[in-house]
């Protein structure tokens, strides 16, 4: 049945009144790269837009450290406690595939048969910026839809850590325990993102390993970063340090001030957008450009005269 | 005597006639920040523009493993053949002084004397992309004053490697043998981008390890990329090495589509420019809309108005 699109005015009403269906549909329509569905993705945003209520998480870490283990296990914890919980994935390495190799629904079993969750794959999309772009959309989606805790999934890769901080109200970093080296192998990047840091499967053989860890860790990090950052360690198995993990998430989120981050976010995003489709529009003019450089004109002169076509047009009353 | 500034005539024939203290006034002009320099720049760098003569190689390596040396022993070689070398520099990590700590002249001792040498510090710039567009005009000015080789040396941190691909003809990684771990520590988006791979500071003690790095990046190099890649050992101390790594350059040099590439590097910097510029306008355009967006507004929405102002404007006669 549902192939047929929904009005503007049902995908409002829907999103708003929580319906996973149509904020499904919803996330899909600003996901679109079609022109033809550019007004109607706008004006959904612009008409949803508002309360603001959403505990926003940013969860990364790089594969194999327990990302989905670790989400379906305190997504679950959160919807025991009556939250409604969104999980949406940032994953620019499934971009072929236009999603998660296997589907998200796969990796949390328990927590997508859970109706007080909706979980939603990554993006497709050709740049890494255009994806997180649909992200941060699609957060501002579950949050008029009344998502008490949407939590972003991504690949701790090094470039997407500040697109992510961009998106979420706070950033936990997974880290596995690993015998001998420890440290060597994180990327600085990824370590400076980090609001919080988690040593995760620390449980069994690993548990000690984890622990040395998180001390190493806490004191590399005080170093690197001249103040101290939270390192935590837990298991998803076992759930041990869970409690800790999110009593220390509430106690943050209430000192945090969150209103002016989120519109700052929301300033950078607005400068992103225009950014691009602006620069779309112009590699459209400057084809003859194109050619002078190639044979020759210095690449300076070629980039002034083209910024001057721009603004001399636009200077005109 | 030198500080008042020479003229745009002078400094055109300066450059063509490979002076070299009107060559590095030149590059000083060009890595100007001031609107005022803007004019005589470009024209410097059009009536310039041409021969493109020159062998444009990239030398990337961290902190450590030896490019300085490398360059200084690599440059006396080539000079001593009667070439005429150029060394730029580009390392974003020295923006705060301005350029290098210690000045590449310190680093370079012997190489710096050589009359037929010309070592250009790092420019100062608040971006990556800054840095690398000045480092790129300098290349240019290297090309236009008549060197043979313009050697660009850059600190491998994984995000300089694509600008540096786009100002240089190779691009040559240096890395050190390692005891034990080998190939862990090295990133990927660094061994992507490299040309040719040397494992330098093959001498002495670390001679057996240079071998056996040599041999497992080589296999390492033609899985990830699907396609053998030139690895060799060179000490800069013995100058082991050397006649091969040179005698490689050169073939490479022979078979490759110069013109294209080059051809493209201009029209990509011409891109990256001339959004630069447009950016810097737009912001001055928009402070009503970053009000609208921090008091609600949909980021996409405020980019759309922001997009349209600029274009309606623009589409009008």
């Amino acid at each position: 049945m549902a192939r047929s699109s929904p009005t503007l005015d049902e995908l409002v009403r829907g999103v708003l009144a929580g319906e996973r269906r149509l904020l499904a549909r919803a996330i899909t329509l600003v996901e679109s790269e079609r022109a033809a569905d550019e007004p109607k993705a706008a004006e959904l945003l612009n008409r949803t837009a508002g309360a603001g209520a959403s505990y926003r998480l940013g969860v990364s870490g790089t594969p194999g450290v327990g990302k989905s283990t670790f989400l379906e296990r305190f997504g679950l914890r959160r919807t025991a406690q009556m939250r409604r919980v969104a999980v949406l994935a940032i994953d620019p390495s499934s971009r072929q595939s236009g999603g998660s190799i296997l589907g998200d629904k796969t990796r949390m079993a328990q927590l997508s048969r859970d109706e007080r969750a909706f979980i939603r794959p990554s993006p497709a999309g050709r740049t890494l910026g255009g994806i997180a772009r649909k992200s941060y959309e699609a957060v501002l989606l579950c949050d008029a839809a009344g998502f008490d805790d949407v939590f972003v999934e991504t690949v701790g890769v090094g470039q997407n850590e500040t697109l992510v901080a961009d998106i979420v109200d706070e950033t936990l970093l997974l880290l596995q325990p690993r015998s001998g080296d420890g440290l060597q192998g994180i990327k600085r990047g990824i370590l400076e993102a980090a609001d919080v840091v988690v040593i995760h499967k620390a449980d069994g053989p690993l548990k000690e390993a984890a622990e040395t860890a998180r001390v190493q860790l806490a004191s590399a990090l005080r170093l690197m970063r001249g103040a101290p950052v939270p390192v935590l360690t837990c298991s998803s198995l076992t759930g041990d340090g869970l409690d800790e993990l999110e009593a220390l998430l509430n106690e943050r989120r209430t000192n945090q001030a969150l209103e002016e981050r989120r519109r700052e976010q929301a300033v950078r995003w607005m400068w992103r957008l225009a950014e691009e489709r602006l620069l779309a529009w112009l590699r459209g003019e400057a084809s003859d450009l194109e050619a002078s450089v190639r044979s020759g004109e210095s690449p300076r002169g070629a980039a002034a005269e083209l910024v001057a076509r721009a603004l001399k047009r636009a200077e005109e009353p």
